[in-house]
């Protein structure tokens, strides 16, 4: 780690799903300036979004998506901050960061300005080591290794597919936490990036998360949200769960803690609750489902696992509202649209296209 | 968490395996004086082991144990700091906390100094939530909580048995990373507390541990190490494992992450290659013994988990060596000697006696 991070400017994309001008890219100016951003923006098409001077960008809006994708465009949603994965899809890029328009460039302990998007770049090129906890944290860090009694086959590690990164002052609570606790703030920088162990489901938070399109890309869908859907706010959770068991079928790590961003604004947690009560039941049926789910010897690509976890859902948890029929065809349309964007070899494992 | 923690002072023996004069005590005069010290004494029991005054302890020494536990005193571990885990034995207390007499009290980044066993105490007195990643770590910690996609129905969590600290300064390694990195010395504070998930094994250091007796007591057994056999420093790694097994199949929860001590004195790690080799190789082996361990429904107690694991290493784990043949006849001793000290009732859950 002594070495300087890349930048992997080329190589990078930094998608964007807003409602609003984007006024707050300005902060994060120094750091977002050299690379290219895709603005995906949502609800009405006709409004204008304000993009400041100097940056790289293309935008698409609800008409472009219809276009693009045709009747695909279906499994793309509408008035929710889900609509992001369209970003990924159309990128070219290896590596994708995505970030709301609420969060801005945090502090660190020393009262340094922390460059979120060079530390996910760390965690995507540095190994996981989902196989065993390290109580050192990340063993890959300078001043810190693996600690004593920690197998050695097993510190080569795995590619890393995927950075959740953190948030400082607004939490990312679920609405009941927001209405019971409505002025805690998360003050707490905790130095310290982990993989999360094999097995273990984790809550995946769409606000500052980088991933490695060609090793995971086809896996992060957000879902059917927002407009015409029973369910809101679970967008990133579902693609977290999918993209967890993927990555523990196909060997891959998922990484988090830093880097941190500032969350300015606690969304309305009246409106939260009214997106997410069914959520709140559903995913008491959801988690034992992706707990237990197992992937066949023969889902070799990522593609391939999304298939038949799509088929899964239907067959497992359409039961449980007919939404989830719905979600699973949207699925398959999703891998459909992938791949109808980005041929054969354009997202061969490593890049090597 | 806003309520002051318990001391606990008559629930609570401080053990500390020695060879040496206990001037380290010193130290940890404010935070260790209310308690009841073991002290088990490593080595020659001729020799006169100094305790500072003003402290309440027992010391046993070779002698002590052979007298209390006759020809079941083999499964105790000679010239090895193994042999703390007799301490735990003869305690009548519901909680343990066991240091390394090279620890001294750590200081936290805002310059304090930290009361290691009162975190410990607060730790296990708090739940684990080993069944589901919480991404802002503890979520019991003031000013934390669940994450939004968290299932409520686990958010009860399962009593915490063991509470594992960490070290600043000399960090644990192994020989040969302490012969590659002799200077590398750990600084950096990380302001968590975790849960080790179900199904990820760890790797447990004793130098700063505490548990709940009455929960995983007889689990704690820190094999045979030392003098006459050809292994040493997997006493602590032996104990993990098998607690981490056993926690996950009893619903129990082990924490890592705060307290730290500081550790004053690397070991030579020419010896501790000597000692370690042939661990580095069994090691390869044994993890995945543990991995794919599976306890039967009818092992509703420590006790009998750990006789089912007895039966297992000596019929899975002998033709690695016949050192694990004597090891699991030593495991079967020694909760023999545990239930003789301490009789039905003395250790039921929840220290209900």
């Amino acid at each position: 780690m002594a070495a300087p991070t890349p930048l992997l400017k080329d190589e990078l994309d930094i998608v964007i799903p807003t409602i609003r001008n984007l006024d707050f890219l300005e902060m994060w100016r120094p750091f977002f300036q050299p690379y290219h951003l895709i603005i995906v923006q949502d609800g009405d098409p006709s409004k204008t979004i304000k993009v400041p001077e100097g940056f790289d960008y293309e935008l698409y809006n609800r008409n472009d998506i219809n276009r693009i994708l045709g009747p695909k465009a279906s499994c793309i949603s509408f008035k929710d901050s889900a609509c992001r994965c369209f970003g990924y899809m159309v990128s070219k890029k290896k590596y994708i960061y995505t970030i709301d328009d609420d969060c801005f460039v945090a502090t660190n302990p020393s009262g340094h300005k922390i460059n979120a998007l060079e530390q996910h770049i760390k965690n995507l090129l540095c190994p996981s080591t989902p196989f065993f906890f390290n109580t050192l944290y990340e063993p890959f860090r300078e001043g810190a290794d693996f600690v004593r009694g920690y197998p050695f086959s097993l510190r080569e590690g795995v590619p890393t597919a995927v950075s959740h990164g953190l948030w400082l002052n607004i939490p990312d609570y679920d609405a009941p936490t927001q209405l019971v606790k409505p002025l805690e703030r998360n003050t707490r920088y905790v130095d310290a990036i982990m993989t999360i162990p094999k097995g273990t489901l984790f809550p995946m938070c769409g606000m500052n998360l980088a991933f490695d399109r060609d090793l995971i890309g086809p896996a992060m869908y957000f879902g059917l949200m927002g407009d015409g859907q029973p369910i809101g706010r679970y967008d990133d959770m579902w693609a977290g769960w999918c993209c967890k068991v993927i990555c523990d079928h196909l060997g891959l790590g998922i990484k988090t803690g830093l880097p941190y961003i500032y969350h300015s604004k606690a969304s309305n947690p009246f409106v939260n609750l009214r997106k997410e009560y069914k959520g709140i039941f559903w995913q008491e049926d959801i988690i034992p489902f992706f707990q237990t789910l197992v992937l066949p010897k023969e889902a070799t690509t990522v593609q391939k696992c999304y298939i038949v976890l799509a088929k899964q859902v239907k067959e497992k948890l359409s039961k449980i509202d007919p939404y989830f029929d719905k979600l699973a065809d949207a699925m398959v349309t999703w891998i459909e649209a992938w791949d109808e964007l980005n041929p054969a070899g354009a997202s061969l494992p490593n890049g090597k296209a």
